[in-house]
């Protein structure tokens, strides 16, 4: 493993700074777990305390963006490094953007459930649901990174077509409930924009599964399929690892 | 102009590679622009033979988003770019992922002109509105990019703020018409992802106006109201330009 983060570098202060850009992309993506985490459990138990704690870490996560754009700029700038050293830094880079949209994602969820009136119509099982594979999706793909773990990110990016089939199904039992119901319009309308943002969730965690594989295996598989990603990474293999 | 292109580096080899990498930018900005304006155009006029074609141009987009990354990747492992080229290198790569974002909104928006049974609601003309602010939005900050223009880049941030004011408007106004008229759900249901994909184009057009004001003053603006990015600007200018 250490090979990986040190590279072609041997410099202890290259290393420990590497070492901070990943350990604060794995504290961003703690933060932003919870926030979403905290996000559905607001929603679902009607807690408007719990909703406002995710909107009040907004801030953190923004602040974290900046400063490990800010280290990766800085690394870049003096330490020109290489190879694998690199791969992480522009990796890292994509990652922080997709991380702060899940936050983002995870504070409309939030609004929601402070907006929300009344009982939640029963439909919200779809809901828990896809809430609890995106929540494992955006887990795993944190776990990759840690790890420097190609096979598990692809195994993570696999789950998103079936939370984009949940999605599909859940949705249109909302559209039913809705036509069925025209009183339930308001509140039918806010679960389907938390479903658009769960939605969402599972992409950008798909795309930092996207980025694991770049940071580990030197290729980029963003818009292939998930059959392609396993063959892009196969092939590799029978090359040789990447520097 | 040309100092900020060539920064401290004077081979004609490396002001190519930059050159090369900002004109790709561009060309996917244009290329992303045309798929906006398509996607409304299709849904605007009931297209589908347009709608198809901003489906289609969404593999070259795809296909320019991995380019131009792999064009920084070797830059900065070849290069090591400093100052205003490094910054240039980042900017593009964030740019990057927010056209081609760009790109997916306006693939869901032909998708759901595609879609779309019958006569369109009344309403269209909050989506053409939107519609047309954003793409204008759009326009200027790709402008801002080639131009190294920042103020003109903030000039353009500020519209976003419009945009989410006529995007809650338009939104409540179909609310509205979906209870007046339960038979209308489905259709009303389409207008409402157009809606949220316009919000999201200026979401991105807003990201990519964040990125000029770094890349040719060095300042992270990023979750900075429109104020503050002037501030930012001011400073900096007090202080003299960056490299």
């Amino acid at each position: 493993m250490t090979k990986f983060i040190l590279g072609k570098h041997s410099s202890s202060q290259f290393s420990q700074e590497m070492e901070s850009i990943r350990n604060h992309l794995l504290r961003m993506g703690g933060l932003v777990e919870k926030q979403l985490g905290d996000a559905l459990e607001a929603l679902l138990n009607n807690d408007s305390a719990v909703a406002e704690k995710v909107l009040i870490t907004e801030d953190e996560v923004d602040e974290l963006e900046k400063r490990i754009d800010e280290e990766c700029a800085r690394v870049l700038a003096l330490r020109q490094p290489a190879a694998i050293d690199l791969r992480t830094i522009l990796a890292v880079s994509k990652c922080v953007s997709d991380l702060e949209r899940i936050g983002d994602e995870s504070a409309k969820i939030a609004q929601q459930s402070l907006e929300q009136e009344g009982e939640l119509p029963m439909s919200l099982v779809g809901v828990k649901h896809i809430g609890h594979s995106v929540k494992h999706m955006l887990n795993s793909a944190l776990d990759a990174f840690a790890r420097f773990d190609a096979d598990k990110a692809i195994e993570a990016a696999a789950h998103d077509d079936e939370v984009d089939t949940e999605y599909q199904a859940a949705m249109r039992s909302l559209v039913t409930l809705m036509m069925e119901d025209p009183r339930s319009i308001t509140r039918v309308l806010n679960l389907m924009w938390v479903l658009r943002s769960l939605e969402r969730v599972g992409d950008h965690a798909r795309n930092i599964c996207e980025q694991v594989v770049y940071l580990v295996k030197g290729k980029d598989v963003r818009h292939f399929s998930v059959d392609e990603m396993l063959a892009a990474v196969q092939n590799k293999r029978h090359g040789g690892e990447p520097e």
